[in-house]
């Protein structure tokens, strides 16, 4: 598998040995009453992550297959759905939503900014009921994270019925959600951003709310059915043979993140942005995204302002580092350093040292 | 972790060391060059596997997921499949069909029987045309491999429009199956049966005239819309982020497969087979399955013949083994041998003298 560079891309992220290592470990049958309980265990700790006495589970698929669940479970065929967009994840929920014969709407923002509360509020009181306002946490194309909290707030007041659909695939341990107070009813991430995991699982928090609404939606499929993968799962007995050695892993990690704190990890998670920030400043690189508040703490973009982004690249690369050329139509104008996972101060140091003119 | 008991249960199978510290292996970015020639390497070596110079690919999910795809993809929303069942995976299989809003209708035969094609030949021409007939190549419940060359024969002569769909998932690699010299549709398994490697991926092969069918069904899906994911993952692409270490152990096993031959490795199955009925005969075990022809060479099914299946499974133990206690209404009357993946005739006899009274 040749050199390995250690990786500041926005996903998969570096993964430490003691978590690999697992991966190893000699097969177990998932009915083994020692797996059940694993699996039991992961959803209760999965709870404490998203900070939600509710629901939470995984299922052995990349986060992708959770957008199809949540659109097939909680919004009924033909339902609209509305997408706060302001880059390449958030659009493309929206053609998942389409592409299951849902009728997504779109909010959008310039790429780098922050939806804006109020626009969500004049859209909602405005506009026909949705069934769900979906929400980019993390737009990791752009490295914007939008104002979740207040944007749920909006959507809640508004229309108190729709739900609020979060893909926090790279927000989730790394940045602050709170899922029962901010009054979510779905999100979910991969196991490969921030828990700094292999991919191979998404884990979800859904809402009580949302579990009864999905029982009322028809044709919502069999592995995806939420209410009945949620119930499964919690009980320890997965719908499906799950990847048995990366839930022992995750069951790992989850502890590892108790033992930092999730507000511990949050706040590692902001001063790597705020030291690649100062870096960049320094160098005379631009942050992509101009609003202090909406600067990512998992993903930095940052405007190249003319530098040769190949010649960045290589010289990670010879320092033994891995970073990312640019998202979509920013390939070359823009890089992403992805600090999200177990990055500490000290490597991120390392990486920008090597970068520096 | 505990103890490791050599599994011998019908999945997940027992996996070598070399294909496990694959999975410990350091990430890298599933765009990186080297990992996209991996993808394309992996789709090739499928087509090798499934005997199919069509299409296949892999998923990051649990075989039900690409049953749930087969419906959604080959069968138009409302539209007739006809199930061929005599065991819980069949059945499973008609619930996936209808809880995705198609029509499942069910040719049923006695558990532990194989299907006779004169029966699907009388039902075909006397019923209404179906979208699809879907077979479950090996009833993993009971041990029975069904005639599945004679079942395709039939549907391509009486309904050639019907697709026919195969659940491979314990057959591809531990029995023979041809796919393209039979006629199927779409065939797929996931990686812990016969391909021996920890859980997490579903292989799949897909004819051009299924593809051509998906692309006229409307609301497949995006991560699952079988012509974009066949089409993406060929290119080394994948439409989401797959488990990469596991990919990389896909690639070694292919590898190995094509080393040991696709013949020699159904050969061997049978071997297995034929050695664990001997010895059940011996011992004064029924096997499940009276037709000689329609015995799995992957699982074998005994009647306990009212010996005590706890205390069987407890020698096992005992020795460093684990088997099967039985399938749903067959729990402790009926066992398991899992014989399928790398298993050899030492480490199969070492168990078997085990278990002996």
């Amino acid at each position: 598998m040749g050199d390995h560079p250690v990786l500041f891309i926005p996903g998969p992220t570096e993964v430490d040995l003691a978590l690999r290592e697992i991966m190893a470990m000699p097969l177990l049958g998932h009915r083994d009453p020692r797996f059940v309980a694993v699996v039991q265990d992961v959803c209760q700790r999965l709870r404490a992550l998203y900070l939600t006495t509710q629901h939470a589970a995984f299922e052995t698929a990349p986060a992708t297959a959770l957008m199809e669940a949540a659109v097939r479970n909680l919004v009924p065929r033909g339902g609209a759905t509305l997408h706060l967009v302001g880059g390449a994840f958030g659009e493309r929920f929206a053609k998942i939503a389409k592409a299951c014969g849902r009728r997504p709407e779109v909010l959008e923002v310039a790429m780098g900014q922050a939806h804006d509360p109020a626009a969500l509020r004049a859209r909602l009181q405005g506009g026909a009921p949705v069934a769900a306002v979906v929400i980019t946490h993390n737009e990791t194309s752009t490295g914007v994270l939008q104002p979740l909290a207040a944007l749920a707030a909006v959507v809640r007041e508004c229309q108190p019925d729709a739900l609020v659909i979060v893909d926090a695939v790279t927000s989730v341990a790394g940045a602050e959600l709170r899922f029962d107070d901010w009054g979510l009813d779905f999100a979910f991430a991969g196991t490969q951003k921030c828990l700094a995991l292999p991919p191979g699982l998404a884990t979800y928090a859904v809402s009580e709310r949302a579990l009864a609404r999905a029982a009322e939606v028809e044709e919502r499929g069999f592995l995806f059915d939420l209410p009945k993968a949620v119930k499964d799962t919690n009980a320890g007995k997965t719908l499906a043979t799950p990847c048995v050695p990366l839930v022992y892993a995750l069951q790992r990690q989850l502890e590892r993140i108790e033992l930092e704190t999730l507000e511990q990890r949050w706040r590692r998670h902001g001063e790597l942005r705020d030291a690649t920030l100062a870096w960049a400043i320094e160098q005379g690189f631009l942050p992509f995204v101009a609003d202090d508040a909406a600067r990512s703490p998992t993903v930095s973009c940052l405007d190249a302002n003319g530098a040769d982004v190949d010649a960045l690249a290589k010289r990670a690369a010879d320092a033994g580092f891995k970073l990312d050329k640019g998202y979509g139509d920013l390939k070359g104008k823009a890089f992403r350093i992805g600090h999200m996972g177990d990055h500490d101060r000290a490597r991120l140091d390392a990486l920008l040292t090597a970068l520096a003119r």
